[in-house]
């Protein structure tokens, strides 16, 4: 079974390096290149998707858009939900990560970027960067998170992981699955048993294909996955590493 | 129940006015100004699609992406089938209007863009515009267009119309329906009741949303639908019909 994974590019809120979280900004003209170049490294390969499915964000959206129209798959059946969003980055949405950074000090900043289980504060309801109104999520209710760590990432995609994606890889189709930085570590996390520590320090390029070829237990026999671009996405992870600083 | 009928812009082979048909060209500049505009006519009227139905052809796929997109409804959920395709235009596929006019002469040629039941000579299989061992289709068989009439469009969209689009409106969705000249057309033509001969003069203009309310019955409240610019949609109509002139 092939599973093919698909962090969106740059968005205009990682060039101003702010928090975006849930607030749907669109990819940069960079970000756009990367979706492209995306697209072309799975034709390169000839791993050509049968089905996609993506967040309810913009950013990943337009990369699925993207990198399918230059695969010639474009035409291929969409599947979108919530569960494959971005984490709720909660109050420092639309924060400035350096300013953050000065504002709480260099522990606390890293708590809240890499621990697995510490949120930062909930959002206030009816705030700028809040969801709360959004028709998107109408249906979540209650259940519509207001922050979220990694663990809180984990716990409401695998519900998802089970229900909808696994039922394709199943039907032999494969998929792509165009999502996000943490989104996608929570999958890879679950994928490669990644323990809660070691997790903190797995970063995913962006706009380069990561495949895990599945076994029957839906355990990979390609454990950490294989970047169609290998050398781009080394130079890559180095970069994401230093976000921030 | 509301219906909304998006027909993509100009292509690069409109542009070129070469028979498209089944080809899978994409938008001109003009044409992804055109689904920008269709966006922006959506959002001004408040007119907001709670799912989207597409053919699988690139043209009709990215007028709904850049449209939706452009009314901060790209999440919605999205579903594709070949019978929303425009006609198969047969052998005449990548072929110039024009030259075809002059080759075939008026009436033979008036025959084949505008007659309810004369379909052009059917294309060649394995030809350089057919789509025989295009995958997007495999799943045909034998039942794969080789030519059509608009007659044989409303056959094949019909059964679309009411196992996929209307169980959308039942359900008290808002459906935007972005597809071709011809199975826009074959749709009005079932929606309004237009006859055989009277189908012939119906133009659809391009880029400007075409909004139906449809009673318990699925008839039109709006008999001919509301376009979002009417002063726009009567001057592109004028221009349809010179078309190929």
């Amino acid at each position: 079974m092939s599973l093919v994974l698909l962090r969106h590019g740059e968005s205009v809120w990682n060039a101003e390096n702010l928090f975006t979280g849930w607030v749907d900004v669109p990819l940069s003209e960079k970000g756009l290149t990367e979706a492209k170049r995306g697209g072309e490294l799975l034709r390169e390969a000839g791993l050509l998707p049968d089905v996609v499915h993506t967040s309810l964000l913009r950013r990943a959206i337009s990369t699925a858009n993207i990198a399918l129209d230059g695969a010639d798959r474009h035409w291929i059946p969409v599947r979108r939900d919530w569960r494959l969003n971005e984490r709720h980055y909660g109050a420092l949405q639309g924060k400035n990560k350096k300013q953050t950074l000065e504002q709480y000090g260099e522990e606390q900043f890293m708590l809240w970027r890499r621990s697995y289980d510490t949120p930062p504060p909930p959002i206030e309801l009816g705030g700028e960067f809040s969801q709360d109104a959004d028709p998107r999520y109408a249906d979540l209710g209650p259940a519509l998170p207001r922050t979220e760590c990694l663990k809180d990432v984990v716990e409401r995609l695998l519900p998802y992981w089970e229900s909808a994606i696994v039922p394709d890889l199943r039907a032999g189709r494969t998929v792509l699955v165009a999502a996000h930085g943490n989104s996608l570590r929570a999958l890879v996390k679950h994928l490669d048993g990644v323990s809660d520590e070691a997790i903190a320090g797995l970063n995913i390029p962006t706009g380069i294909p990561l495949c895990y070829e599945l076994d029957a237990d839906l355990r990979p026999t390609n454990p950490g996955g294989t970047y169609l671009d290998p050398n781009a996405a080394a130079d890559a992870i180095k970069a994401v590493a230093s976000q921030g600083r």
